[in-house]
């Protein structure tokens, strides 16, 4: 057996077994390695970013880490954003960055570069496997490091030459995952004490919270009389029918500021102490308002439902109100604003839906009607970097073939990754893909005003204008595979998104807003 | 003036009025600034690696750095592939990083990442403005830095205070561009000794000597008996009739090693000892055969072009022989083969045209038969990193908008960077794309074989194949504002590329050649 496939033989003992993969030749020997393994699903990813944000979208809805196969130095820059936007997610993901040979690596061949600094900053973990023999124990390392203590994505750099190497037989035992920390009866106890002595509590929570036992929990913290907040932007978030739907922290500082007015504790379960998206010229960057005391119960490292339990248990909490039931709106008229748009999916969704959203601001607007649409789950930009959004929603249609994946994308965010597109026509992936067609950044209009960077002159104006020319995504997502239409009204809309929702593999609505 | 407006104060000094951008929220001060000067002309890029192959290309043809405008460490990382090919090109590059402002930076925001580190690998220097003040000394510094000793991308990390903050009045005096270094005498009589007692001495050259002037002396030099041979992948490569052709080094090592057999003198001018461009299973890294004498006559720190009129001298070489002028072939006929298309562009190329040129292997096919075309000069993949091909020719157009840019791309490596097609319609750039449609990445069918990694099954050949779905170009470019046309065949190809020379502005050829 080859390094290759003790690597393979490895990972499958240990349940991973899907790969989303753009290799070249220092991978050749992996690639003929999953032949010989039929369990592999090996997903071909047109550029790197797909298949980094693909495998965090696995990651997120499987629980999983998939393996992402990665070209050298300049394959995992390729890949590199959404790998940020993994760490930030605490998505498990294992890197396997292919290399040089290392007998090769002395010459400074055109595509060498030093792997491990660059990959280093977004990996919770980083080792070269140099030798064949260390495949097994170094893979092991890998796995486990990326399910904790926080979970998180991790990088194994693959040299052509422990590759294609013998390596040696050595026992192969899965790795035992360590189950997220508890948080003590002491730190519960402090938190009840501060609870009772605070005028205006909240609790601030990320993590296993959001999901649907820990919501339970979150909703009778809430009929306590301490106020239910989520991060911004949270990994995954279990929504809709006869779940609790707590209160978001906005994403404007001096909004948030104002939602936590005369707020004098703070508890965090599974995140850390707010803080402003930006710096802009005389805000506060901390998002603590004066006079609150922050008060932590653990971070990615906790499992914060099992907190919010315990907290109920401390507190006596009273039971869970009953939630409301599927409720649709009235089906939207007249012009497709992005209200609209919330309204027509809170309308459509279907049950068990996975919403994967690469919005910053804009999808808010289709965040807050669907509270009481049909129960989903809701995936969001943690790092901040566009570009996540259409590999999200492949990865997570590949975790879950048999959920309905909706994809919220900004034009100009889903730009950055739009060969996702393919992936999703190859892999007959269910996904509905609604972009956002503004024109424009958006976001950046609105932040070019708030960082008082002036009055935009031709140039700004040009820099945040996607608009010269139009970009025709129906005609970009047939170009790749997917069938798709424009949607100019709410009526349209209404009609495009029945029909996808009705298509059988991927479809794309480009829904035109105003910019 | 605030440390923005400080900034682009200082670059114009130097002449640098050219910026490819993709900004953010901690750029915004910046791309004001940019309105306040109209003598700075900015190119909006859908994705950063866009904004980074462009500004290679603008540096290949102007000798002039380009400033990028990247935003945090993901802006970095998806702009880190083509820095890369950049780094591989000794071209110079300044790359402007934003990050979030130094108060901010302790909060550990969602986009925060250590970009120092991660930027670090691929930067010939790399500094974060922190104060305000340092700002025009820094820029100085990553100028000087971007020209040499040799050539390269720096990084200037600028926090958003930095740029938001006023900045002291300094005086801006323009950074002085040291000349590439000269070889000694001693080393010049050193070479001409070597030669003397060579009975096969050979010459591999790259930078300045691939230049008009330094083919001149080139072909004297191989009029001498010193046979001259270009590394595999140049920068820029002065070609056509009237200019002497060098062979050039064969990509597959063992077809190289075939090339250099008896070679007992290996002279080395603005480049470095040879080197196979993967390991293979028992196969040499080094490109210099055993029994043959390297000697460096210096790197890319060295003018070239000097140093071979220098050799001239001293061995007193006959005049350079009369050059091909220009011999077009027939019109090719038939099946639609990379050799036709080849044929096609020796006969329609127009004088002093650029061809960006993204291929490994594939190309090669288009390369030989436009020896003696018209004048113009050929770009390669220096770094490997696939992706670079479109980027690359929107930026050299900018740097010559006179001039008619062809782009050769696989369909493979066209995918990677499909958002340059936008900049090129919106910059009304006069660029014919030809993208080799043949629905693989064709390359690695051969390296899977040449690995030994095995047969390939079915996981295999899904990896290297494109075909399912198949991609429409046409429909690509239509998308994004670029016309252009399908050709299945020489004669439709020949017709094709003839149109896209006439044409005004961007224009797309999908080249369907066989698999």
């Amino acid at each position: 057996m080859n390094g290759a496939a003790a690597l393979v033989k490895t990972l499958l003992a240990n349940g991973i077994d899907t790969v989303f993969a753009n290799p070249g030749t220092s991978e050749m020997h992996l690639v003929t390695a999953f032949d010989t393994e039929p369990r592999i699903r090996s997903v071909l990813c047109l550029f790197e970013g797909v298949a980094t944000g693909a495998a965090d979208g696995f990651a997120r809805i499987s629980g999983m880490p998939a393996l992402t196969l990665l070209h050298l130095g300049p394959g995992y820059l390729n890949g590199g954003a959404n790998i940020h936007n993994a760490r930030r997610a605490h998505a498990p993901m294992i890197n396997v960055i292919g290399d040089h040979a290392v007998s090769h690596r002395r010459y400074d061949a055109p595509l060498a570069s030093n792997i491990t600094a660059l990959a280093a900053p977004n990996s919770r973990w980083i080792k070269s496997v140099d030798r064949s023999e260390d495949i097994e124990r170094l893979a092991h390392e890998a796995l486990a490091a990326s399910f904790g203590p926080a979970p998180g994505p991790v990088s194994l750099v693959l040299p052509a030459d422990t590759a294609w190497n013998k390596a040696s037989a050595h026992p192969v035992s899965p790795v035992s995952r360590p189950a997220l920390r508890l948080p003590s009866a002491d730190e519960i106890d402090a938190a009840v004490a501060a609870i009772r002595t605070a005028k205006k509590p909240v609790i601030l929570i990320n993590g296993t919270a959001l999901l649907e036992d820990g919501l339970v929990a979150a909703s009778r913290l809430e009929a306590a009389g301490i106020h239910v907040l989520t991060d911004t932007f949270v990994a995954r978030q279990a929504r809709g029918a006869g779940r609790f739907a707590p209160d978001r922290l906005q994403y404007f500082a001096e909004m948030a500021l104002a939602q936590l007015e005369d707020v004098d504790l703070m508890l965090m379960a599974g995140t850390k102490p707010p803080v402003a998206f930006f710096a802009y010229p005389d805000k506060p960057s901390s998002l603590v308002p004066e006079g609150c005391r922050p008060l932590s119960l653990g971070g990615a490292d906790t499992d914060s439902a099992a907190t919010l339990q315990a907290l109920v248990d401390a507190l006596d909490a009273p039971d869970s109100p009953p939630m409301p039931g599927f409720t649709p709106p009235a089906a939207p008229t007249g012009e497709l604003s992005p209200g609209a748009i919330g309204e027509s999916l809170a309308r459509h969704l279907p049950e068990h839906a996975i919403v994967a959203d690469d919005g910053v601001t804009g999808s808010l607007a289709a965040f807050l009607p669907t509270a009481a649409a049909r129960p989903h789950d809701w995936l969001m930009l943690t790092g901040g970097a566009i570009g996540m959004g259409m590999p999200l929603a492949l990865g997570a249609s590949i975790a879950a073939p048999d959920r309905k994946v909706l994809c919220l994308s900004g034009d100009g965010a889903g730009m950055y990754t739009n060969q996702a597109l393919w992936s999703m026509a190859r892999e007959n992936a269910d996904i509905v893909t609604v972009v956002f067609v503004n024109h424009s950044y958006r976001i950046l209009n609105i932040e070019l005003y708030r960082t008082g960077a002036g009055n935009p002159g031709p140039v700004s104006q040009g820099m945040l204008n996607l608009g010269n020319p139009e970009i025709d995504w129906v005609k970009l997502a047939a170009a790749q595979g997917v069938p798709g239409e424009t949607a100019a009204t709410a009526e349209a809309f209404e009609t495009a998104l029945e029909r996808g929702f009705a298509h059988d593999g991927p479809y794309l609505i480009a829904a035109l807003v105003p910019g």
